[in-house]
């Protein structure tokens, strides 16, 4: 199948070609890669676009079991769901989360539903710049919600916040000062906290578990363009499915008021123009170490920077000595200069 | 006065000599750009280092009164203090920030002290880029603390905690859901949050403030390298001077506690290569923007991006076309290649 036969079984919302492509864009192969980017413009469409959810959360948390219930609530009500995974650490460990759709055991068996398990990359750079693409022909497949999971253990979450227009974090019941392993950023990046298990003996502890986050919220952080009351703590039970609903009514809530306030498309350029300066570093990164020699090259200027015997920004002088050599071939190749 | 000549002074402490480098540093001509790296070069070593202590808090919050009373209570100690500034916003307002040196009336007759306003860069990333070298070169002048101010209303403190040992945040007394102004992404970076103005009829409400933000923070974060009792909450009064001795000794022993286990180096050596990575990528975008046709292109670029015209692959790969087409030289350039 061609590029544009591909796009347009995309386009049709077809399960078989959604994956194909997936998989070209997750590809680190040089041809691949112009494929997928060629792929992607050829479907690029501004007036395709699903609600962007990101999700993140501690493993034990219960983020399959949440997602498992919420997919069924959104396919319920007729919408398309696609879930994502963004696992760095599962290059290492050959995919800890998503690597098994039985975590997900009946959204996977939904044909509303398309699941999809974390690239494995090397970088997390990688699987982001990837997970975004991914992103992308999900909507291009016509999908009307996007789950972006995470483990919410890295750095992974600073980079789905720069992803999705709603990031969702779900925490276990627990006492005031116990620290949930949560990392620092991911408390910056999320606009509703949800504590999970609100059920049987543990419900009591998870509804003080909420009222104490939403209180050090309110004191720690608040963006200006916040709606009032978020960002917000509630409760849900994905066991028993109690209060999935009313989290859904406040991630689409804020979603709407953040659109109505012009906030939604404003953020989603600007996260865009983030994308892009993004893959010009990375591209850049790859010109500078398409040859062994520069990329060993960089590698120990890179330490001498690190041990302090060098400077940055005359290590960054030197690593681009040989690009900066050879002056820009001029606009002849560009049709569109004057 | 040639640069090796200038270098000597510098490292001598000569004031002036400083002085004359930060402006070389700060420049933004091309053939300053070149001493300046050359300068710092000359300069680099890496056992005359510094304390070195970001310090934030919103307008109004008693930052200048507090620098003022803690530089002098440094210098009573024999410590040699450099103050230095980052704004974003001076460009524009003409220097809002340490643009009055009367702003630090006492310690800026101090002969142990060297205060510089912010350099008026167009960029909060050349900002950020820029006073990072004159961290370097007042540690190469032999100073034992550099204080970095910023104001806490932007993305600086984000850049700034890459650039310091241990981040205090200044803040006001405040009833409990008062949110002072403090954007995202400050707390996360705060080792020491310090509540001010905790003299007469403050005092009681800086205290409990101090206790909100002491039980907030144990909540809402904790980094793992963050020994106990770390991130803190306490009260100063920059105004009779009260508790500046405490909390010199809190960010000193935070320090310590970070050099004993191996954090600081750990943590240097990272902010290096943050920097290195930081360097190579503004100076990559200088060897492809340095062409006017080129660079106009580059916002055309970014534009369609941000409108979903594009694609963040297709765009970036577009843009690198040009320098795409020319391979690198080569290494014949490169003396430690085999």
């Amino acid at each position: 199948m061609d590029n544009a036969a591909l796009a347009e079984a995309v386009r049709r919302g077809e399960r078989r070609a959604l994956a194909r492509a997936i998989t070209l864009v997750e590809s680190g192969r040089a041809d691949h890669r112009a494929a997928a980017t060629d792929l992607l413009a050829r479907l690029a469409d501004p007036s395709r676009q699903a609600l962007r959810v990101g999700l993140s959360g501690t493993p034990g948390v219960g983020k399959s079991t949440f997602i498992d219930a919420l997919g069924l609530h959104l396919t319920a009500q007729g919408l398309k769901v696609a879930v994502l995974a963004v696992d760095p650490s599962s290059a290492r460990s050959g995919g800890s989360i998503l690597g098994d759709k039985t975590r997900m055991e009946r959204l996977s068996r939904d044909p509303a539903a398309f699941i999809r398990p974390s690239p494995a990359a090397s970088q997390l750079g990688g699987v982001a710049r990837r997970t975004r693409e991914a992103v992308s022909l999900c909507e291009a497949a016509g999908f009307d919600v996007v789950l972006v999971e995470t483990v919410g253990v890295g750095q992974s979450e600073t980079m789905v916040a720069q992803l999705v227009d709603v990031f969702v974090l779900l925490l276990a019941p627990a006492g005031g000062d116990e620290l949930q392993g949560v990392k620092r950023g991911i408390m910056e990046s999320a606009d509703i906290l949800l504590v999970n298990k609100a059920d049987g003996d543990l419900a009591a502890e998870a509804r003080r578990t909420a009222a104490d986050y939403a209180g050090a919220l309110r004191l720690l952080r608040k963006r200006p363009q916040d709606p009032d009351g978020y960002p917000l703590a509630l409760t849900v039970s994905a066991a028993t499915g109690a209060g999935i609903d009313i989290a859904w009514d406040a991630v689409t809530r804020l979603a709407d008021l953040r659109r109505a306030a012009g906030i939604l498309n404003r953020t989603r350029a600007e996260q865009a123009r983030h994308w892009f300066a993004e893959e010009l570093r990375a591209e850049m990164l790859t010109l500078l170490t398409r040859d062994p020699d520069l990329k060993a090259r960089l590698a120990r200027l890179e330490e001498d920077v690190a041990a302090g015997r060098t400077t940055p920004a005359a290590a960054a002088a030197e690593a681009l000595r040989p690009l900066a050599a050879t002056p820009p071939p001029g606009l002849d190749a560009s049709p569109e200069s004057p």
